[in-house]
């Protein structure tokens, strides 16, 4: 395994990430198919809707029935019968006629237009008067208007959104072809970390933070924790955790103690498995810079900062992109979530060549939309509880101006 | 019940639906966490750190030691011993002497800084000399310099994210008080609609849509689905539905079939229930003014339109709302989801008096985002599935113009 891999820049780590090979497809029931990614296109099986239907309360005609009428000189016509929701509609409209028909309601035959009840007046019981002339087509959703019967409704590589899975259950498919899902081990070591349970904890070791945060942010993508273990900094330890996480899941998620020990540790556990290859070692940013990212066969390893700060912008710049590579969406310009337009109201400081993702808080001051760095020590977990999001100062510039238009990505729930 | 309530506008729902109660509190572990509501504020019950830590790896020192350092003329320091990772520093440090650190660890009782390591050399094994000044405070974290012991860490109401559980874990809270998440029950009707399984239905008949992206709109809010059925426009069947539904569910989607008796039919059952009580009776939107707003005792009751793109919009606009404030969310400014500024690209006419929502394809043309409205009639499922998002036309104004600046809320999943 070559370890002189070369500090890459944030972009070469997301092309790297791009071409990992999505996960095995399965099926899924349509009830549990959103925000799930197709593995195949899907094409309508069928013609949407698949009998011509009224889209407003009224009366079946043909068009040219009404033409020339107003209110002054409607139209008469004679009732020829009603439509049930929800049958087959068998009278047919015979010309002069209209038939009443309810939203939704299928057009007979012989039929064009509908005219709305509010443009017509009764008469008597067998015929109404119609105020407005109205064109064929007018009220009237016909067979394949809405979706053409094998039109592609979806690409291979589509998540799912609530609409979508509607428009599926519309033509009856039931269920759908997918990626599975990630199953994400999550292995948290360092000698001073300890369970969340310690209360208080000896002076010198810290509770273990970064299990909560990566786990709550594999669920937040839609991914499955597979395995979670707080490890001693032990090579062994860590080996023989790293190697039970392998079986059953796809992606491992070591985030090392911080000491200078552990880093190294990162590569010799990788060493021991012949298959790795090392794709990344050091991303030019702050913070996260000592990132590690490997394949081993066809499973994911990422060596994450152990600095809960680092590790959580680390998770959401390249694990959360990389985790819906495997899950095979093909579109990844939706991964930055919210994104809000601020005036920054300090100067950022930055060092050319690295990217830099800062903390900000977010506030409306009259109509303007205002982004206040938090300056802090990177090790305070405290500063990522009280930003809304942050701001990524280019690898390209050095610092940005108080009033600079910023882009704020916002860390929610 | 009184039943002549006035059309209401968007923000007079909204009103109303911030007046709705929470629901009842528990205790949820830590793990399961993310995304829930705190049901009461959450202080500090420790400071953190507990201890001062380095943030650097390097030497422990009194930064006096160091005043006036530089490559011509170092600080000569004795190393008096190392701090492990993760014990106590049990060692003191003594005038001109320096003690090894690692990030993370415990700073020994006599330091007030940590020289980096970048910024000494090692003349033999006792004995390092410092380049460079440094100030006390440098590099460590001290005793409550992240979140003091005492200090209010999250307000009632406010949504956990990753980070905030991963706080809460470093201060050892390893259970929450939150607010109980709604239980939903989705009721659909209309003696058109057939299961999803149905094929091909027969003529007239169409398959339910709303079960479907309603349960997952309730799912993606972070609620839970507690009972689903499909039933037909029958008042005594209906009527038996929402009872049922009534008993172990917080509130009820009745989406009725979209003909002028089902509509009636919404108000007869909410009649057979003596704690009825009718909030809101048509929304001065389009599309789904025909929604109503009830409460049964401490049960919110939603009677949405049957047409499947209108019941989308609803849930979206004031479903999902009303959702986050019975489970206690106290600021609802992050319900819109993401937003993107967008340029209309066509005029949009609107009647004043009348909010429209209007679905838009998003698309990037050189460096400007342009929204594209979809228009076709609204019965057209297939609309929603082809929209990135929509915009809202305000009912203060008689339409937009193309050109003008928009905000496009993004229909995600």
């Amino acid at each position: 395994m070559s370890q002189f891999l070369k500090v890459k820049t944030a972009d070469e780590v997301i092309s790297i990430v791009r071409k990992l090979e999505p996960l095995e497809r399965e099926t899924v029931e349509l009830k549990a198919a959103c925000g799930r990614v197709l593995s195949s296109a899907v094409q309508a099986p069928e013609a949407l809707p698949h009998f011509s239907r009224a889209t407003m309360d009224g009366y079946a005609v043909r068009a040219k029935d009404t033409f020339g009428a107003s209110e002054s000189l409607p139209a008469l016509l004679k009732v020829g019968g009603e439509v049930l929701m929800g049958r087959s509609a068998s009278v047919q409209l015979e010309a002069g006629k209209a038939i009443a028909i309810p939203t939704g309601g299928m057009l007979p035959m012989g039929a064009d237009a509908v005219v709305m009840v509010e443009y017509t007046n009764n008469l008597d019981e067998a015929t109404i008067e119609v105020i407005r002339p109205i064109a064929p087509g007018d009220n009237v959703l016909k067979v394949g208007e809405d979706i053409a019967q094998g039109e592609t409704l979806f690409a291979a590589g589509w998540r799912l959104r609530p609409q979508d899975v509607g428009l599926l259950a519309a033509l009856g498919i039931a269920e759908v072809q997918v990626f599975a899902r990630p199953r994400v081990a999550i292995i948290s070591t360092g000698d001073e970390v300890l369970p969340v349970s310690s209360c208080p904890p000896p002076m010198g070791k810290i509770r273990d933070i970064n299990s909560f945060t990566l786990a709550a942010q594999v669920q937040q993508a839609g991914a499955l924790v597979g395995f979670e273990e707080v490890v001693t900094d032990d090579l062994d330890a860590l080996s023989a955790s790293c190697s039970s996480a392998l079986i059953e899941n796809d992606v491992v998620l070591l985030s090392g103690g911080s000491s200078v020990g552990s880093r190294d540790f990162t590569l010799q556990i990788l060493d021991r498995f012949p298959t790795a290859e090392l794709l990344v070692h050091g991303i030019a940013i702050r913070p996260g810079k000592p990132t590690i990212l490997a394949r081993i066969g066809k499973k994911v390893f990422w060596g994450l900062p152990g600095q809960p700060v680092s590790a959580l912008m680390i998770f959401r710049a390249f694990v959360l992109p990389s985790l819906a590579i495997l899950e095979g969406q093909s579109d990844l310009s939706g991964m930055s979530g919210n994104v809000v337009r601020a005036t920054l109201n300090r100067q950022l400081p930055s060092v050319h060549g690295r990217s830099e993702y800062v903390p900000v808080v977010v506030s409306r001051v009259e109509e303007r939309v205002v982004a206040t760095p938090i300056f802090g020590k990177s090790a305070m977990i405290g500063i990522l509880a009280k930003a809304d999001g942050y701001v990524i100062v280019p690898e390209h510039v050095e610092g940005l101006d108080s009033g600079s238009e910023v882009q704020v990505y916002i860390l929610s729930r």
